[in-house]
C-alpha cells in the first residue's frame, strides 16, 4: 500500500509499504481522510523520537474485524466510517494506569502514528476496536478529521468547571487555538483570544469570540479588575506561562495545553501567593467531539487551509509547515 | 506598650510603643500567646518590605469592641479567648475580589504583621471582628497559637479532593510540613514525609506518617506503581517542584505551599503530557482547624521547641533562626 513513512533519512512516499495485519481485538481501517497535526510536523523535524507511518487525525472506513469476541461485540461498525482515540493501553493487570482506568497514561501504551503503532498517512491502518467511535451521518469526511484535535479540547471541560459567567483568555491564535475557543464558548463564557496574527485572530472574529494583539496586552499594565478566571495558554511559547500568570486572577486557572521543549525560567511564587491552579491537558473525550459536530455548534471548515491526495503528500507537508496556514488535509 | 518592632536598623524591643487605636468595626486585643513563623524570619531577613510589629499566629483576649453595630453583633466576645485571621480586606465595592468573596486576596487588604498592619508580638493589636473565632475551652493558648498555620493547611482540604485511598508525600520535614501531614492524614489518605533531618522525620513517624530521607528518594528511579495521587511540596527549595513532577502520578495533583523567591528552570512539558495538576496553596479557613484541635485529632504540641517571655524576644527570634528548631513561642 501507499504511505508516507519518516525514517532516518526523512519523509518519504512508499508505493510499497506492506497493508498491516491485524491482531485479535483490532480492526482494518481503510483511510479516507488524515489531517497534518503540529506533532507530525515536529516527528519530521526529529524533535520527537518515532520512525513509521505517520499521522493520527483521520477517519476511515472499517474493513476487517479481528477475532470472535471482537466480532459478535463490534461487528456493526463492519463498512462504517469511524474516527478513532490514538492511544491503545496494554490493559495489563500489573498496570498501575491502565487499573487506574486512565489508559490513556498507560506506561506501555502505543500511539497511533506517534509511539510505536503506524499511523493514518497510508491506505490502511490498524486500531483496538475499543478505540474507534462510527461518524454519525451529518459529521462530513472533512469535519471528522477534526475529531481528534476537538476531543483534546473537551479535555479542558472534563478536568475544570467552566462556568457560564467566567471570562477565559486564550492564548495563540494557531489551529489548536482555534479548537479551543469554540469549544470553550460552548460553556457560555466569554472568550478573548489574544494572538499575533490578524488574520488568524480574524477567524475567530467571525465565530463571536473577542480577540487582542498579544503586543498590546504584552505592553498594558494589568489593572485586578482585568484579571480573568481562566487562561489557556496554547500558544507554544516558553514565555506563555509566565504571561498566563499576570493575567489569571488570584484562585484562576491557567490551562496548559501545549509542550514546550525547551526549559522555562520562571517565579513560582505567585502560584503560591495568588493560589492559582495550573492544569496540564492533553488527549480528551471523542464521544462529545462528535456531538458537536452532529449538532453544528462547532465549525472546523473554515480552518482547513488546503487539500492534498496521498500521493502529493511531501508537497502537504511542506504546506503545512508554512506560517500562517492552518489545517492541511490528505486524501487517500 | 512592650512591642517587637523590625524596622530599617533591624529588630528590636520597643518599650514605649503607642498602644492602638481600633477604627469602627475592630476589637483591641490584649496579646496572651505568639508564635514565630518563618514569615516573620524572612521579614527580619530583610526579604518582605514590611515594617513595623511583627507576628501573625496569636491567640489573646478581646478588650475593646468599637463601634456600635459591632458592638450588637460580636458583643459576646469580650472578654472571650480569640484567633484571628490575618488578613483585612477593603471591601470596598469596586473591588473584584471582595465582590468574588475572596478577600484573603483583596488587592487593598492589610496583612497582621506583613502588610501595612501592625501584628502580634506586642501586648495588644487591632484587628476587624469579622476576623476573629473564640477559641473553645479545650484548646489551649499553646495550641490556638498553632491555628492559623493549621488552617493553611486545612486549604489544601478546600482545594483538593484528597480521597482516603489516596498515597500523598509531603516533601520537606519543616513546621508546615509536620502540620501538613497531621492535616492530610485525616482524610484517611497514607501520608508519606519525605526529608532531611532524621530527628524531624521522627516526629512525623510518631504520629503514624511514614518516613524517607530525601537523599534516598532523589537517587531512586521512580517506576510508574509507585508515582502518588498527590505531592505537597513544602520544603521551600527551588527543585521541589521538579522532584514534584517526578513523584506524582499522570493526572496526579502537587501542591504548592512553600513560596521559593528565586527563579525557577523546569521542563513544563511534563506538567502537559501527564495532565497534572498544580495547586498554589496559602491562608486557609480557621474553623475546621479550631475543630480538630477540640477534638483531638491533631496533636501541635510536640512541636514546640521553646517557649520565651516578650523581654526576651530577641532571643527567641535567634533560637528561632538555628537548624533544626521548630516553632518557638513568645509569651507577653
Amino acid at each position: 500500500m501507499r504511505a508516507l513513512v519518516y525514517r532516518e533519512a526523512g519523509l518519504v512516499l512508499d508505493r510499497n509499504y506492506p497493508t498491516p495485519t491485524p491482531v485479535e481485538g483490532e480492526a482494518l481501517i481503510r483511510v479516507l481522510l488524515t489531517g497534518i497535526c503540529n506533532t507530525d510536523l515536529e516527528i519530521v523535524r526529529g524533535y520527537i523520537g518515532f520512525q513509521g507511518i505517520l499521522g493520527h487525525e483521520f477517519v476511515g472506513v472499517v474493513e476487517e474485524i479481528y477475532g470472535d469476541v471482537a466480532q459478535e461485540r463490534y461487528g456493526y461498525m463492519k463498512g462504517k466510517r469511524v474516527v478513532g482515540e490514538i492511544n491503545a493501553p496494554c490493559h495489563r493487570a500489573d498496570c498501575p494506569y491502565c487499573q487506574l482506568n486512565i489508559p490513556t497514561h498507560c506506561p506501555n501504551r502505543t500511539t497511533l502514528g506517534i509511539v510505536k503503532r503506524n499511523g493514518a498517512f497510508a491506505e490502511y491502518l490498524t486500531l483496538p476496536l475499543e478505540n474507534l467511535h462510527l461518524v454519525p451521518n451529518p459529521v462530513s469526511d472533512e469535519e471528522a478529521v477534526f475529531v481528534e484535535p476537538m476531543a483534546a479540547n473537551f479535555e479542558m471541560l472534563e478536568q475544570v468547571h467552566i462556568k457560564p459567567t467566567d471570562h477565559v483568555i486564550v492564548l495563540g491564535d494557531g489551529k489548536m487555538c482555534q479548537l479551543a475557543v469554540q469549544v470553550l464558548a460552548l460553556t457560555g463564557c466569554e472568550v478573548t483570544m489574544v494572538g499575533k496574527h490578524e488574520e488568524k485572530l480574524a477567524l475567530a472574529v467571525r465565530r463571536g469570540v473577542q480577540t487582542r494583539l498579544l503586543q498590546d496586552v504584552v505592553v498594558q499594565s494589568i489593572m485586578p479588575a482585568s484579571r480573568v478566571d481562566l487562561v489557556v495558554e496554547c500558544s507554544g511559547s516558553a514565555q506563555g506561562l509566565e504571561l498566563a500568570m499576570r493575567l489569571v486572577r488570584p484562585r484562576g486557572c491557567i490551562i496548559l495545553k501545549s509542550t514546550v521543549a525547551d526549559q522555562t525560567t520562571l517565579h513560582l511564587a505567585p502560584i503560591v501567593i495568588d493560589e492559582i491552579r495550573v492544569q496540564g491537558s492533553r488527549c480528551g473525550p471523542f464521544a462529545p467531539a462528535l456531538r458537536a459536530l452532529s449538532q453544528h455548534s462547532v465549525d472546523v471548515r473554515p480552518l482547513i487551509s488546503a487539500r492534498y491526495s496521498l500521493d502529493e503528500g511531501l508537497t502537504a507537508f511542506k504546506h503545512a509547515e508554512q506560517k500562517g496556514v492552518l489545517k492541511v488535509l490528505v486524501q487517500v
